[in-house]
């Protein structure tokens, strides 16, 4: 039986209360909650500003677990391209500016109108080196998060974690013997990832080094929505703590980010979803 | 470009029209829309009797090109691990019967309850191996299918080509420099596995004598349910015809197999969607 998590580890994804609060309101929620940690998506860090976040998000002490998010790097011309490379490089700075551990990566799907997954691949292969410079200048590291394969058409073309690793020891060459630079690497989210029977060996390959995020949420049976029926903790048949496990067999002491996308919990009083994501935090995952 | 497929391997997956017609009415369908093939699920095979539909297939020339399905090896108990079994003998009697080219397996998800995907996992190689003699003595090849991850909780927790390979290398061990023997093997359906990054590689180390089984349809953006959405040919994202190269490439010269489940073709004339089935299957697989 593995142990109970350390409560100081979980960290609010604000994908989980999107549709109930602002961002000024979750950063006074999670300290109400004792919620130590904060990963803001970048539309609810627009409407408050980077600089006025990073001052709350100081004063009430939180840990800043991630940005949410970069990525979307396919798009049919150079001029669309070279869109998504700007935006991913102003996502870097916000990062930067609210102490975020990483910035995550959601890396985009196929062209519309094309069945390129080979080239979306690549496409965001180079979006990813063309930001890389910058992220490692400004000391945010980049976190490709593998989303599963049922986004991949239209969301991410990084499906499993060993395709995300490929791309990490790609771009960011171990030199024989020695660390990964720290510098780009994945985040671990446990509905992404939770059926693939290579996670054991993949999360080891990650390493301590490339393991920069850990997400939680449960896979609901049924799930009637492809993108909005994640679950609580508990309420699905993800074995969250043997994943923890493995994560923390790595030596990942990072935060545990509770992110659930779900109509049926934004419909819900937010403050009574934050008291359920800390039980179920420790007791389920 | 990859040329036109051969109209001669379209075989029909019953599910594809499974709302309109039954069995009796689908092989006469064929005949009358010149489609050689056809695989039967085992609801509408039962409705008229594996005898009976044995008869009629041969009378109107027909190839099998599989039966589906069996599988379902995972359960709470050992009496409903045994039931599991003995319904799958059942069904490779059938297949036998009809002369079907493999039993279509799908394997089955997580016992109701449970969390334990590594118990359901070693679940199904302990039905795979329990059947596997009857199947050699039966003459009917074994296909596993690997299922999409989506249906990893509650359908198969079988979900890649590879993982689908290492069941058959451990339980149909190949002798060094020989070729397998051809008693298990996989069905790759498009649907399932296009969007797996290692897919070239799988289908290389399946070779022709794993490869018992090739099914069509596509992945619609958006795909608005996880069972019921499956997308006619062309009408969505897989590069079909670049599926088909690398699966031909091995030396597969089985069937194509149409299998479509959609509550948005099943309202329609099946006689429209056999017309178009064909079409499709020309110009855009």
């Amino acid at each position: 039986m593995n142990a109970a998590p350390d409560p100081a580890r979980l960290s609010l994804n604000t994908a989980t209360v999107r549709e109930q609060w602002n961002l000024a309101q979750m950063i006074d929620a999670c300290a109400r909650h004792e919620i130590r940690g904060i990963s803001p998506w970048r539309d609810k860090l627009a409407e408050l500003g980077a600089a006025e976040a990073a001052r709350r998000i100081r004063a009430n002490g939180l840990t800043v677990s991630g940005l949410c998010r970069g990525g979307m790097f396919p798009a049919a011309d150079a001029a669309g391209r070279r869109a998504a490379i700007d935006d991913n490089l102003r996502a870097i700075d916000d990062a930067a500016t609210i102490g975020a551990r990483c910035l995550v990566l959601v890396v985009g799907g196929i062209v519309p109108g094309t069945r390129d997954l080979e080239g979306a691949r690549a496409m965001v292969r180079d979006g990813l080196a063309a930001i890389l410079p910058h992220a490692r200048a400004s000391g945010v590291p980049l976190a490709i998060e593998p989303l599963h394969p049922m986004y991949c058409a239209d969301r991410a073309c990084v499906n499993t974690l060993d395709q995300a690793l490929d791309l990490c020891d790609e771009l960011d060459p171990v030199p024989s013997g020695d660390r990964p630079s720290g510098a780009i690497g994945v985040a671990v989210d446990a509905y992404h990832v939770w059926w693939d029977p290579r996670l054991p060996r993949a999360i080891a390959r990650a390493g301590v080094a490339r393991l920069l995020a850990y997400h939680i949420c449960d896979w609901l049976v049924p799930t009637t929505d492809l993108l909005l029926d994640r679950g609580m903790m508990g309420d699905g048949v993800i074995d969250l703590r043997a994943l923890r496990a493995l994560v923390e067999a790595q030596g990942y002491r990072g935060a545990h980010e509770v992110e659930i996308l779900s109509t049926r919990w934004w419909k819900r009083d937010p403050d009574e979803v934050l008291r359920l994501v800390r039980e179920r935090h420790l007791r389920c995952s």
